[in-house]
């Protein structure tokens, strides 16, 4: 993509009205476009971003035996009153003169889609998920993107006939999310984390990566790395994963969680299935949740230095910056343009700076900004090759173009 | 895909309460789901035809320089304000009480977010996309998914600095239409159509596709093929494309719109630009839908017969449909396991009747009704081989495994 035609721009200030780290530097990088508070457009760049950790999500999903499908956002009102939330929901979107809600989960509307293909205990396991926005009349929304009133969320759905496969599956996913947050760069910084139950279950678990961003408070085991949400450290003093007793707290935020519903929604809907011996038992439910806007203002939390954001190579919208200086010199334009088209014809995803009128200090402190994982510089001072610098801050040098996308190529 | 793992089941009966073609089969089918008027979950079958139809569309953006992106649904009611549509507009759905409509389309959003970045003609021209949700109040929703009450769009918007330019670009956009169409399979039965325009051009460009099932009435130029739109006809006596005046009405759905919105929304939103002598000028802006529920409805219309759906080849949810038969018989079943793996192997995507409690003739009363092009048998009497059929009609034939693939290969 050459940058000159690229539909955002950088801009020098941030927001006023945006106290978040995340979002302002987003803002700033033309990724996201703040509509309300709340609620923001995904640009073009931003857009790359959540299509990569959403592909990462859906390979993952896939793997688990998820089978991807699409639930609508306007629910009807009967639904929601089936389980009591029409009344009991604060953060639910009422349109109340069209008996419609605007889904902020959608346990209301699988539940019972479900009930119309489940009948025989050799109808189950069965999960599906969906990538789809969800809507929360969040009353504060001051976290960027890490709470939103709009965002888009993997829902996955379980059903099984005992609790035994409830177990077995609910392992399987666990097991999923953390290679999802392996493969997004935040492994390191990510903590299965015991939290609060519902009625249904004494916990439930969480996903929480260490920022300082993060709106909660979890105790870290030193010995397992396992964490326990603040919410419930009063009632679990030892660790569970290792009965350890020593904890550090830090400040993190949700980034997924995964939670044995049994037969929560099962029951208001009459999910049942016959089996073997055609008695009639409830179906157990899981649900495991990720929302995608809060992972990636997460990800831009837990990297970005001073100049700007650092993308993992995973989820960056392009992994390499390619900057052309003296663009007014024929040679090294052709050269640039020649770089450029060889690194495209290798696959690589390159947002090329062929921006005429910009300085040299302005290409670097946006290159800065975007963060992007490789700069390439071509200027009047690299003759026939390129300066290959890596935005962690690797010291520059210089490569000719093959030996720079063996580099690029290598990098994780 | 193995259909005895599959989340949908068919449905003997069509739903009493579904009026249209397109939905009785794609419910009876599992492809979708009702959940209320209007509002369909796509299934897992449904949600890859969607998947389908949307990769093709994306790739036909692409081409003609779309950057695409995502606009929330939650919208400031301010923004419908400056345009006075927050009161005129009556399929706006309004949460008065929160200042937000939930976006039946987005011009109110993308015309203040461009003029973020648009300042010079050197930022013009411009074009980005999204594939996104749309909600529209609509009184009557009838028609199955031919008009939804929620749905995918995608919607095109283009920004010029003359109207040459405009010009130009919204023939590059009818290009990509015609393609997109033509790869779907609807390039014999869609029309380009004059139509009424808007208070900014006095005719505006649809995309007809004849079908029984349409709302719309056109009257089909027997000279070149183009149409008229019959809310225009009687202004419109000769065929502007080829002066003809020999004509077909026909039923049709509008499946694609393209339109010159020129200032109509930039002036409320003073989206300027300043010109190479310094003056400040209007931007000039197009705008260009397609509803990809709508296109999977008539595609079900278009093709269907008595049996079900027939998809085309480049929609199908699965290319093959491989049905085996007496698989009580271990070395039937080693033979259908096998043929399942090596077309898997050969990348095609295939939906295996493994089920064993299933007749012969609900697995093929089943198969007539999912519709997908190839179907290919494995019995006790079909040995080595498999029976090749069409969904078309084609008669049977008996293939080696290989010269399956290849005649699967060869279908376009």
């Amino acid at each position: 993509m050459k940058q000159s035609q690229l539909f955002s721009k950088t801009l020098k200030v941030a927001p006023k009205d945006e106290p978040s780290q995340n979002a302002q530097l987003l803002i700033r990088g033309g990724y996201v476009d703040k509509l309300m508070a709340g609620v923001y457009s995904l640009l073009p760049l931003g857009w790359r971003v959540m299509k990569n950790i959403e592909a990462i999500i859906r390979e993952e999903m896939n793997a688990i035996g998820g089978q991807e499908l699409y639930l609508p956002s306007m629910h009807p009102k009967v639904n929601w009153q089936q389980t009591g939330r029409w009344d009991s929901l604060d953060v639910l979107y009422r349109l109340a003169e069209d008996d419609v809600a605007f889904g902020p989960t959608h346990e209301e509307v699988i539940a019972p889609l479900a009930k119309k293909f489940v009948q025989s205990y050799r109808d189950l396991p069965l999960a599906v998920y969906q990538i789809q926005n969800k809507f929360r009349r969040e009353r504060r929304a001051k976290s960027g993107l890490l709470r939103g009133r709009e965002f888009i969320m993997k829902d996955l759905y379980s059903f099984h006939a005992d609790e035994a496969d409830l177990d077995a599956y609910y392992e399987r996913v666990r097991g999923a999310y953390e290679r999802i947050f392996a493969r997004l760069g935040l492994g390191r910084q990510t903590h299965y984390t015991y939290a609060a139950g519902g009625s249904f279950s004494k916990y439930s678990h969480e996903f929480q990566t260490v920022t300082a961003a993060g709106e909660d408070t979890i105790h870290i085991c030193a010995g397992c790395g396992r964490a326990i949400n603040e919410e419930i450290k009063a009632e679990m003093a030892v660790c569970p994963g290792c009965g350890g007793t020593d904890f550090t707290a830090a400040a993190a935020v949700e980034v997924g969680n995964i939670f044995k519903l049994k037969t929560k929604y099962s029951d208001p809907f009459k999910l049942t299935y016959t089996d073997a011996t055609g008695t009639e038992q409830p179906v157990l439910m899981g649900c495991y949740g990720i929302g995608l806007q809060r992972l990636m203002g997460t990800i831009v939390e837990v990297f970005a230095d001073d100049q700007g954001i650092v993308w993992p190579v995973a989820v960056a919208p392009y992994r390499v910056h390619l900057i052309g200086l003296n663009l007014d010199d024929p040679s090294v334009r052709a050269q640039a343009a020649k770089v450029y088209q060889e690194l495209q014809q290798a696959g690589l995803a390159v947002l090329f700076d062929d921006r005429p009128e910009a300085t040299a200090g302005a290409k670097f402190a946006d290159a800065d900004l975007l963060g992007m994982p490789v700069r390439l510089l071509v200027s009047a001072k690299t003759g026939g090759k390129v300066e290959y610098k890596l935005r962690t801050g690797t010291t520059a040098e210089l490569l000719d173009t093959a030996a720079a996308l063996a580099a690029i190529k290598a990098l994780s």
